[in-house]
């Protein structure tokens, strides 16, 4: 059992990596079927237009992928990753079946909260990438994090 | 059968409205066991710390719902929605089972890529409310848009 981590256990250039996840054809599909279903996400005969080489996953899918890393690997302990918002969020390549993805975060700032005295807010720099060291996911997220003295 | 929007068929100041999706509690357990299992988003019994209230769905289940609402409605015609990435995306209120959320799009900008003819660049602000009108989600979406001209 981990415990968590609270505002002053974090310093600004920490980083960490995640393990990795494989991408199947079939969770391309199931994910697109619900949440974004056009034929460069589910019809894996598609070769024309914007994807040339077949399926690809939404880019929402491979946004949650890389929620479910970094939560898998627990950056904040067992503090929850409360998101306020995404700045600079990239789709450099796409990720298609048979890709393993894996996440590396790094702190960039951590101040206390203005407006909630004994929080603070940690914006994290998040890269995913493929099993070539293909970037194709990048996002700063500003996290919502407890301070040890509230 | 509804054809293709080109670059030539958009406006900056367009808006198009979606149509809502209903969030029910075993939707927002059932993104979150796959994608965001922390305890705010699979946890009906959870009531204190950030998510007071009770379960709140992933920001990255509303995310994956908004790209839905805006698939179905065919903002584009039958032209992909293929985003390069997003900036300022904002969950300032959380979805919770029972309500019902739809979008709101305005076209903020449209440009000729620069590094390929025939495409341009389309940013496109994205906004999404509850049934009491509520914003619990924003976001400004670079999309990749075909020339009439190609």
């Amino acid at each position: 059992m981990i415990g968590p981590r609270f505002l002053e256990d974090l310093s600004v250039g920490e980083t960490n990596t995640t393990s990795g996840v494989l991408v199947r054809a079939t969770d391309i599909i199931e994910f697109a079927k619900n949440y974004d279903p056009q034929p460069m996400h589910v019809d894996q005969g598609v070769t024309a237009g914007v994807s040339s080489g077949g399926l690809i996953a939404s880019g929402w899918h491979t946004a949650a992928l890389v929620m479910r890393l970094l939560v898998d690997s627990q950056v904040l302990g067992s503090t929850p990753l409360l998101g306020l918002g995404v700045e600079d969020l990239r789709w450099p390549k796409p990720v298609r079946p048979g890709d393993t993805i894996s996440a590396v975060t790094e702190i960039l700032s951590i101040r206390q909260s203005r407006s909630q005295q004994g929080y603070g807010i940690v914006r994290m720099r998040v890269k995913a990438s493929n099993q070539q060291d293909e970037v194709v996911y990048g996002m700063t997220t500003s996290l919502w994090v407890p301070s040890r003295t509230r």
